[in-house]
């Protein structure tokens, strides 16, 4: 028996071994990518694409055919088998189970193996074909405001995801199916209570500040600044915050974005001249991204462990940063004096200034990117509601003009004039991406919510925040949230960190102090 | 009959598509592994390389066994079997036949699976790690001046590089074996015939200069140099000689290199307050290689057809504008007026005094890579010289201090006083490779040989380089070298493109005219 059981270590440990090297390579696999991606974005010379677009599908194809491969499913199965198996004969945990982190690697492994092998290769290509070809037709719809352009590609679209969606769970809401692409642990359903929440909460919020009487100052920012001088502050906002110049960099990019490793997690940003506090608020963006990243812990390089959690928990790092700390008060107190040694015409803004001008509501935007922290969610909501219908097939293709703009005086009592400007705005249809914006708004959310809790754990931040001292509310983050990596399913996460369940409540409870502040609501 | 041949030929088709297809994956695996190099060397954050080496080498092993695969074995034996019994019955070059192209491609891939399948795997990873424990012992030493530090290493190395020669083919010289991973298609024999020319009429040609009275100028470039202004230089040179910025970038690097491909080829180079001219023939040495990997055909690239020739063919380009074009009478007549654009301080400089200055002898140097364009090559001669002896068996690593000084007294007059500036000087055995050294040497050799071919086609070229048009030699490689890509074996590529096979002449008539001039000796 001795032997047996020592034989049977032996073989699971080979098992788990073998396992987690194949995890390892296909993780090393995408992360190369993402620094041919990167370099696609950031130093690529233009010409570049042909190859860049080969190397990039080579190893697509390759990553696809390590997860989905045979051994895959059999490693998975025997990793599986003796868990079960063993609690089953045991009763108890036995010094063979899989213990908790390797337990969490085939967790995750497992819901993307079962995903990708569920779905037929052939469709995958025609989808990544027909979004390719969308592409270009979404842009020419754009630029001429010419909507019928676009609704064959987009019908199709639609029709392919919801097959996808189809070939993975035929019994279940196709929506949720492709929502759990991005987001695999949060029910679409919590989604959809958090939505409508803010949805109720925030139009009437937006109305109140709309009938306000409030003259707040929006041009603490105006003017020209240069591109060099943008840049060197934007350096000033990462040293400050406490970004690892030895783990990381920052460079330009036409869309920012972060990627990377704990190893190597990198920024890009961008400057426009009449628009320095876009910036600022895109670094800090940036920064939070990336310091969860660089938070992951070292030794879990590699496989899930290492990683982060997916776009809610991403995009909460980034809100809270951007929002909590970028754009409170104390931040202005700390920051200014920062600024005006790079750009001394900010010598006679006060901290009060470019709080209120960095916290602006505008009401008739109709623009998604050019949104204010509370008008931003109901663009999220309409484009949630809409694509919902669409996968779901309670709505029409052709429809579609028609319901965005009545949902947009609905919701924000503004009606678009052109398609242009209003369901042809936004990329990511034309990418066959249908599920993931809401992810943005559950950050915002969990930003408030981790904020919350942090902040009633470690006392008040904003002396800390007026002092430039952000290693606290960094370490509260890294023992929460970062150094956990995918070990928690999220709704664990967020539970372990906050002592409740994602919830809305935070978020409604901080815009609602913060600009009933700002506008002097009443009742707010 | 007419069925059968069709099938064959659809049979034929299909397993030459599955074959390419496999290359091209190898080879993109390759490419983006060359990108994350580049990445590593210029703009990766000193902290990634961790998680960049289990990248890398994720990428390694999978190429490796891509590349070993049985398939890969399987569809070359079909690939040559065809062709073998398509010309045995036919008696001419049926249809079903491999093309030209598609024999090159199976010739240089057949070549490399074969070594990589004659080598066990865990003698190739023993090669690789004793190799990175290698280096930092190889910098201890030289920084101690600590020959017996590193020699037990290099003993190991020598080992096992030369049971890495005996796999691949246990009858041949293990150093012509180690060779031809450098320099597949060029005879050791002739490589040594080359180099035994060099040395017996380099060391008269220097003892010549070494007795000459001639003076000089030596300090044109003499000063301190702003970086900033030195890199817009560099950008000038680049303009100057026609580098195509869409497909490139210029860099820095502390070791200067160019890498990538026809889509995207990319220069590094260094800037040193006291170097401008270093910069300057660094920055064209670059541009060489690179202007030879954008010369490779863009429907070539993933297979070898697009790829470029060795490391003899590589290095042949960059010494060819480097040396023939860069440090030239007549480009400094067209680019000192450039330089004075960015550096007023050069006004009072001739092109004389700038070729003067750019080609001056350095006889009692010790030290390669600060060699001049004479002296270099007996500076790779004694190298050549001692790696050979010691892979043959012939020299013990205890020995290598001793007759290394003995050489440089022999060959240049001077003998090193310490092993830091002797036999420890240089990185390349600490990785261990034997067997390239003397494909720096073979370049220059057939740099001539191109440049003399060249301007017999098209006339004299001085008057073009002095107009700064290089257009025409540049047409010329593109025609002749570059396009061809792997297409044919080096000596096939150097006889179409000469009319003769590699031959020392043409470089000793450069180097005999050219210094015989500058430094007035008698019977040059």
């Amino acid at each position: 028996m001795a032997t047996d059981q020592a034989q049977s270590d032996a073989s699971e440990a080979d098992t788990y071994d073998q396992f987690e090297e194949r995890v390892r390579r296909i993780s090393n696999v995408g992360n190369a990518a993402g620094i041919l991606q990167w370099d696609q974005e950031v130093v690529m010379p233009d010409e570049g694409t042909p190859a860049r677009a080969q190397q990039l599908s080579t190893l697509s194809s390759i990553s696809h055919e390590l997860l989905t491969a045979d051994e895959t499913g059999e490693l998975l199965a025997d990793l599986e088998g003796e868990t079960t198996a063993s609690s089953r004969e045991d009763g108890e945990t036995a010094s063979t189970d899989l213990d908790e982190e390797e337990t969490a690697v085939v967790r995750e492994t497992r819901r993307q193996y079962d995903r990708e092998t569920s779905v037929p290769q052939d469709l995958v290509e025609e989808i990544s074909a027909t979004a390719s070809n969308a592409h270009p037709k979404w842009k020419q719809a754009r630029a001429e405001d010419d909507f019928d352009h676009f609704a064959p590609t987009l019908e199709k679209l639609v029709d392919l995801k919801r097959e996808y969606a189809n070939h993975i769970d035929p019994d279940a809401d196709p929506y949720a199916v492709l929502f759990a692409d991005y987001e695999p642990y949060i029910d679409l359903e919590t989604a959809e209570r958090v939505l409508e929440r803010l949805r109720e909460n925030l139009v009437p919020l937006i109305d109140a500040i709309d009938d306000s009487d409030a003259e707040l100052t929006t041009d603490a920012f105006a003017g020209q600044f240069d591109d060099d001088d943008q840049e060197a502050l934007a350096r000033d906002v990462l040293d400050s915050l406490g970004y690892d110049w030895d783990r990381g960099r920052l460079d330009t990019a036409p869309h920012p974005f972060s990627s990377g490793t704990q190893f190597d997690a990198r920024v890009t940003t961008r400057f426009e001249e009449d628009d320095l506090l876009g910036s600022i608020t895109s670094t800090i963006h940036e920064f939070g991204h990336a310091n969860y990243t660089l938070g992951l812990p070292d030794e879990g390089y590699g496989t899930p462990l290492g990683e982060a959690r997916d776009l809610s928990v991403h995009e909460s790092q980034s809100r809270l940063w951007e929002n909590h700390v970028g754009r409170s008060r104390p931040f202005w107190e700390h920051f200014l004096p920062i600024a005006r040694e790079r750009f001394p015409e900010l010598e006679d803004v006060t901290p009060d200034e470019a709080y209120e001008s960095a916290n602006q509501v505008y009401d008739d935007n109709l623009i998604r990117v050019e949104a204010d922290e509370l008008t931003y969610h109901l663009h999220i909501v309409i484009r949630f509601e809409i694509e919902r219908d669409l996968i779901r097939g309670d709505l029409e293709v052709s429809e579609v003009p028609e319901v965005w703009n009545d949902k947009y005086e609905e919701y924000l009592g503004v009606r678009p004039e052109t398609d242009a400007e209003g369901c042809l705005q936004d990329i990511h249809w034309s990418h066959g991406d249908f599920g993931y914006f809401s992810t943005y708004s559950l950050g915002s959310v969990l930003a408030a919510q981790l904020y919350t809790a942090a902040d009633a754990d470690l006392g008040e931040f904003d002396d800390q925040i007026r002092e430039g001292e952000f290693d606290e509310l960094n370490g509260w983050l890294r023992e929460n949230i970062h150094q956990h990596g995918k070990r928690y399913v999220t709704p664990d996460l967020i539970e372990n960190a906050t002592g409740e369940g994602l919830t809305a409540d935070y978020f409604l409870e901080y815009v609602e102090s913060k600009y009933g502040d700002l506008y002097d609501l009443d009742g707010y």
